[in-house]
């Protein structure tokens, strides 16, 4: 089906190639009949699905189980929608609607580590642009309509903040946090081919996934109780695998307790286990944390001056950014295990994702900008006070709850109720939820929460539920359930 | 370093737990004093690097070979920059400076196969919110701020086009082209543990990163000059791993060529080597052209009525979006092998990335409603079209050219000019370069490139350029080489 609109069959001759394998010949046919080519639309239209989102109140969408049945159909355009304007005026309701949900749902929002505090309206000026930074952000693309100007800025912000010179340094801004550690393991993976991987067992999945998707054997540590690893636990199963290299994932900030991994710790381990400096590789998922860190006195500090491979942040957490995205730092040495040249690209291809959004770089850029180091420094502080407010006045009402020290995020028992859960968009886990304190939270709507939960808690009681121990989740000191107050 | 802000040695004791491992204990210190946590800003600030881009007009970002010579340095705010307002401007300076240079790139813009005529204005409401569809996009994450809804509207669409129904597809939105083949193969390899993987030649480098990343025996086919893979030596290296299951790679639109390799022959193939079914999977990387194929007559149909595993297609080339993503469709009983719940979501976790962009599905819902099926339609005739046109206009003037049957993609000499390659954003692969012929490319824009084109052509020959012999590349009819005219 080469060079002709014609059937093929018909122009084609076949000759052997130069490995003797039959290969098609193309002529070319001038005339070009396009009657003959372009096909009458294939699919048939939907049918009956109607848009219960519209039909229904009461399955909202915010709160909705089974989402297929609220999705938002996309329908045919009428041959007269031009001139009547009912699919425009169909399609800006829809839009209207949804913004409104966004406003409720940005407003009563407290379980995820997103900030949700930022004005880009300077940046809408360019939603007009298909901006993708294609593979390597060192290495310019032909695609001219790109951000990597911006991105390579960013990238040396993130590099000096973990201590690495611009010329040692390699990293990329990433779709999300996941992207960033898929990365961190796979370069680990490439620089040390039959290691294995350690991590605790609060780590975030991604790198569990990572561990399948690499088909690496994968050792699980325990943790204590604050969500650490546990490295005497660790040092026992590095000696269990004494002959295979490490690869160790280190958080930075667990997910569900935001504990810090003492990275120092680690290494010590690795060292003391017999593991030199060419035989281990560490990855640090600093998703939420790694950029608070910094700012935090006696934090384990994240430095490149210490023997790790790599560091990964995400974009949308601490910084905020309307759509994921992630910063990934790792040392050039190790880049070169894993590139090979595309020169479709004119680039290299380190990345996982080849094409990448051009926008998510001037959003950051944008915001490191306008804040500095001053400035994020002055909202670790806002978070930490604000989280060590929640925390004080959950125990003065009675509340389990911990909070890691270095930490804004607060743990404490699951609320009994799950359309309570939803309407805060708490992550739980077991018997715990967590609140993470971002810049956006402030004492009013701590204060908002703190209310409505204790006043829905007394109702729950009354209800004949009873408060969850939460003594294995969280320690007995900071258990307040009948059994440990 | 749990629970409180004084030392923590100073306040754990330790005892052993359930497993006989020492945990540390958390005691709660009511105090916090956050002059003794927050520290002062870590990095050193930038020093000299001064911004090249401001200070240097000959090194223009778009022309660059070293782009860290012109990043956009992210500086420290001053004190009163809040005052002054010299910030501010500085940075909308840079901005409305990066706007200049991105009209100009994307009205100078050919070769990739990227729609940039679109208006999203109404949308432009959205960018204030973090939206973000963690997950599994049917079911719902305790996150409200998302566009589920949006997204599972489009991938109904798309379903429907491949003919699969609502209840027995699973797919999603992605961050790219990319993203969907990686999904593809790992779903491929996960249904077929020991698979080895066929890709021809011409296929995409992520097909190659994915056998890479998932250590998987790879095998790559011969190509026929069109660019489509060669089923006889598709055959051969089927019948030498006939005891290993098969997971092929199927290009609908290769990227250089624009080549649709042939799936019944494809599958036919299989079928003659004595795989049944169930020891092969074929995953359809449509990147492009998996959109445009549908409204093709006699184009090789890609339809979940074929004995097919998975198909992925990119949303920003044919349909145009501000920021890179695609669809990705597979069959839902394939998702149960990679599947696995991951309590903290909510929601399970059965694509690559976890945090996935929001905003992506909107702008494909928004285009395909004003659109629909018959507007893709018209906008796949125009393209071809003006496909032939540019081809034809190239033969004429003696330039060596092919466009495949059923593809946009017109193939040609490289220029000679590196300078011009650039300016027209051209992907080239050794002697050739193509340009790919989006709704957004006009006849007007083609005819200013093939002025300029002759127009340089005649002064590379004067100055003593010789035109290159593409008979490898496109055959030798398509060759005008002084050798072959």
């Amino acid at each position: 089906m080469v060079g002709s609109v014609v059937e093929a069959e018909q122009f084609v001759s076949t000759k052997p190639n130069a490995n003797g394998v039959m290969a098609a010949q193309i002529l070319s046919v001038p005339e070009f009949d396009l009657a003959a080519v372009i096909a009458e639309p294939v699919p048939p239209l939907a049918t009956t699905d109607t848009n219960l989102w519209e039909e229904d109140e009461e399955k909202k969408i915010v709160l909705g189980r089974n989402i297929h049945t609220s999705s938002l159909e996309v329908t045919e355009p009428e041959p007269n929608d031009d001139l009547t304007g009912d699919k425009d005026a169909y399609m800006a309701s829809v839009l209207a609607r949804y913004r409104k949900t966004l406003m409720e749902r940005t407003k009563h929002h407290l379980g995820y580590p997103y900030n949700l505090d930022f004005d880009y309206g300077a940046l809408a000026q360019l939603q007009h642009f298909s901006i993708n930074n294609l593979g390597d952000p060192f290495i310019e693309s032909n695609y001219g309509v790109h951000s990597r100007q911006f991105e390579v800025g960013v990238l040396d912000w993130f590099a000096r903040l973990w201590e690495l010179e611009k010329d040692e340094y390699w990293g990329y801004i990433t779709n999300c946090g996941t992207e960033g550690n898929l990365h961190g393991i796979l370069v680990g993976r490439e620089v040390l081919p039959d290691g294995v991987l350690y991590a605790s067992r609060e780590t975030h999945y991604s790198i569990f996934k990572a561990a399948r998707m690499y088909r690496m054997d994968c050792v699980k540590i325990d943790t204590l109780v604050s969500g650490e690893i546990d490295c005497a636990d660790f040092k026992a199963r590095l000696l269990q695998n004494k002959d295979k290299p490490a690869i160790v994932n280190v958080n930075i900030g667990t997910t569900v307790k935001g504990a810090v991994d003492d990275l120092d710790l680690v290494i010590q381990t690795l060292e003391e286990c017999g593991f030199s400096h060419d035989r281990f590789y560490i990855h640090c998922d600093g998703a939420l944390f790694g950029l608070m860190m910094p700012f935090v006195k006696r934090a384990p500090k994240v430095s490149f001056k210490k023997p790790i491979g790599s560091v990964s942040v995400s974009g949308h957490k601490f910084v905020g950014c309307p759509m994921p995205c992630g910063v990934q730092i790792t040392r050039i040495e190790h880049i070169n295990a894993l590139s090979r040249n595309v020169e479709y690209l004119a680039s290299r291809d380190a990345t996982i994702m080849g094409s990448r959004n051009g926008h998510a770089p001037i959003f950051l850029w944008y915001t490191l900008n306008k804040k500095g180091y001053k400035g994020f420094q002055k909202e670790v502080q806002k978070c930490l006070r604000n989280a060590h407010y929640l925390k004080d006045r959950l125990i003065e009402a009675g509340i389990s709850a911990m909070l890691n020290e270095l930490s804004s995020t607060v743990v404490f028992e699951r609320p009994a109720d799950e359309e309570f859960v939803r309407r805060w968009q708490l992550a739980c886990q077991g018997n715990i939820a967590h609140v993470v304190v971002m810049p956006n939270v402030t004492i009013d709507k701590l204060d908002d929460f703190l209310n409505e939960l204790t006043e829905h808690r007394a109702a729950w009681f009354q209800a004949g539920k009873t408060q969850p121990c939460v003594e294995s989740d969280i320690g007995r000191e900071n258990c307040l359930c009948p059994l440990h107050k």
